[in-house]
């Protein structure tokens, strides 16, 4: 039974971006719930498993796939479903390697942004205790990588998604405005006027690729880039932020 | 000569917020620059210092203290003044020890989001190259602490400023607002109806106090939390989250 979760956020990409906290949290469990298929590629997986060992964590690892979503069911319903099969699945992960003790699972990012594990412990027949260690999320490091600020002086952020911007457009009113889970370059959706895009992918791994300018000018390079690195790596994360003015 | 500066996002309170990157660059750095007197109370103060203890750093400390600000100005050129005059502080400071190598400035938090220490680095004369190593944010603490997430799902999220709020009210469309840099528990000028708070204070810290509920129910709680804990540290240092719905 798991009495006690710990959702341990390791950033994006680089181990560096761990926490001491983090590297404490995943010393101190005694099982790390692993997904070993399903929404990562290899490449992230290993870096995962990298983390973990350079924690110096001696947990019992805990394999676990990620289910298929049902593709003919409307969103919602497909999204909870797919959520009850997780929580399904680390229950039964963890079961099967029955060591007590609290339980991590490595978040990519922070497990507080776009991010579904806390919907899903809560589903966890045996309601555990859960524990969130931060971690430096894409928007963070998107920042860091371009050395800007996010905000401008007292100015107002607006964090949405893809779909949010190809279904609505520019958000009446926004000066900043940060795009997540966004696979489709919405920003050729926008009239670019006036509009200076920093975009990166990969942030904060030996990959990472930038690149900044008014968004008329480098629109159509960024989709390049992201296509190729894409082809390239056969995945890819990315994310970016729009300023107007 | 200030060549290579390094901001140090170093979170919000816990020495277990800083990364891994973050404990590197402090041992890497061959000066940093500490402010003494000024913004900071002697526990911030003290604080920052056991966390570059903590670190291993070998820097030489390099300190500083920051200017007054002129009140009969107006605000942005008092702002301005401000910048320029703490750039050549940190100037004069790094040039009193004189050591070669990387100069690196700890930052509450993240260098990107409410702080002006990009903004500075951009005045040094000698242009140096800034690098920016991402910390834990207060949001994340708050988040983290709550263990709740930021967004609800394929949400927008909007970062203001307690300044903003008392001016603008509740942003129309808004769902999800965080309010930071607010002295004035500017929350009890909104129409409290369907919004749910999430405040916490000296986040991260073995201090660290929390409450959420109805804004109707417990807003008065929060005020009187709120100055009582300031009174009984003198200072304090806060952030909410407000969700509709």
């Amino acid at each position: 039974m798991i009495r006690d979760l710990w959702l341990v956020g390791i950033g994006t990409g680089s181990p560096s971006h761990l926490t001491l906290e983090g590297v404490q949290a995943l010393r101190e469990a005694a099982v790390v719930l692993m997904p070993h298929k399903g929404d990562e590629k290899d490449a992230l997986a290993a870096l995962r498993r990298r983390i973990l060992e350079a924690s110096g964590s001696l947990a019992r690892v805990a394999p676990f796939d990620y289910p298929e979503r049902d593709p003919a069911l409307p969103y919602a319903e497909r999204v909870a479903l797919w959520h009850d099969e997780i929580a399904r699945r680390w229950k039964a992960a963890h079961d099967a390697v029955g060591a007590p003790g609290p339980v991590a699972l490595m978040v990519w990012g922070d497990p507080s942004l776009y991010d579904s594990t806390l919907r899903i412990a809560a589903r966890l027949p045996s309601k555990p205790r859960v524990r969130v260690v931060p971690g430096i999320t894409a928007i963070q490091a998107l920042t860091a990588a371009h050395a800007i600020p996010l905000n401008t002086i007292n100015g107002e952020v607006r964090i949405t998604t893809g779909r949010r911007l190809r279904d609505g457009g520019w958000p009446e009113g926004a000066e900043t405005l940060v795009v997540m889970l966004d696979g489709e370059c919405s920003f050729r959706g926008l009239d670019p006027e006036g509009l200076t895009i920093w975009w990166g992918a990969y942030l904060g791994s030996g990959d990472q690729i930038l690149c900044m300018g008014p968004l008329a000018e480098v629109s159509d390079e960024i989709a390049r880039m992201r296509a190729e690195a894409r082809e390239r790596h056969g995945w890819i994360m990315d994310t970016y932020l729009l300023r107007r003015g």
